[in-house]
């Protein structure tokens, strides 16, 4: 990591957190994000289950696993709130990524501000496309796959951003992982293997979409 | 639904179907495509276990839900299988999209082959920015946010596609329910609400990657 924050959250929060309860908080750190920008100084449990479409039992269940406390009757200080979620997810910290695959989703990515403005800063891009190489995005030009070893070096690399074609997803999984990368975004619909010590995340746009059309047949 | 499918996969699904089983269905839709395209007749729980990470008891619990039984000893059959969750999840039917936001995500999405494989037709592409109008991705033009009404007719969309600015979010989907569609696919991080009746499912990019981040601080 590039900065090494000196709050540790928990001594090992991929442990004590379960995935769901983990997608969760993401979603209260949002909601929280926008209450404090608004100027509100408390949220209680039934606000923010009403705003999620949750019960109040499984908030307050949920934000039992963040190092923060509510206040009886007044419920949490948003402040607060947010800053313990915010070190949870490590969203105050800065995350150097590697995008593999300059195509269309690839340079939403690159381009999109809102990664920056939270803090994943994308270091490097590369295509095995050798047409590609040289192609200015924003600040950054688009590298050659062997030069992937070298740009992770460089750069402090935390998380590796595969948006290749579908069957070349595995193969740069295991190119990333081998130059020592610790994390991976992996925005195919495909499953990817990773050794022991590496994270995988889905970011499963096709996945959310099948979720979506299942629930849209019962309607 | 442009195509109205006859076999129905269960009166209700999404009341049966909890949501993070609904989630892992899409991971066994992807696992099994892999293995009837490789020639894989059978395959067990345990298999399905080992690739996604689960245990055999939750891969057979997840089944369950469907409308297929495995055989003892064997297994599931693949192709059996395959067809069931395709069935369960809508992935064997026609889904028509509206995109709102011609942007570099929208973009990606709109140019995507992955979409129009897996049945998700993007028929017609709005942006509020005029200077877009017009625009050519792919065979669609780019039209004026007044027109989603009528491309919503015309259409008859079942699913919006949100890929605007994070502050217009609830804006265009209020639109998009007001016109009358059912299924919101929200790729903003903003949390979206919409009145009972239309669905609203979460991409969540950039979630995934705070899961991901939460997970590499406990490495």
């Amino acid at each position: 990591m590039a900065i090494v924050d000196t709050v540790k959250f928990m001594t090992n929060p991929a442990r004590v957190v379960p995935s769901p309860v983990l997608k969760r908080l993401t979603d209260y750190y949002t909601t929280v994000q926008g209450l404090t920008a608004e100027g509100v100084e408390w949220v209680s449990s039934s606000r923010l289950a009403d705003v999620l479409g949750l019960t109040s039992s499984t908030v307050r269940q949920d934000l039992s696993h963040l190092d923060f406390a509510g206040v009886s009757k007044r419920g949490y200080r948003t402040s607060g709130l947010e800053k313990a979620l915010a070190c949870a997810l490590g969203a105050d910290r800065i995350w150097n990524m590697l995008v593999v695959g300059a195509g269309n989703l690839g340079r939403a990515l690159v381009l999109h501000p809102e990664f920056r403005r939270r803090g994943f800063m994308i270091r490097a891009v590369c295509d095995s496309d050798v047409f590609k190489t040289g192609l200015k995005l924003r600040t950054l030009e688009v590298q050659r796959m062997n030069q992937i070893p070298q740009a992770v070096k460089e750069h402090a690399i935390d998380i590796g951003v595969i948006a290749v074609p579908e069957d070349a997803a595995q193969g740069v999984a295991d190119l990333l992982v081998e130059a020592g990368v610790k994390g991976l975004l992996n925005l195919t619909p495909t499953h990817i293997t990773a050794p022991e010590g590496v994270a995988v995340t889905d970011a499963r746009i096709l996945a959310s979409l099948q979720e979506l059309t299942h629930t849209l047949m019962g309607k």
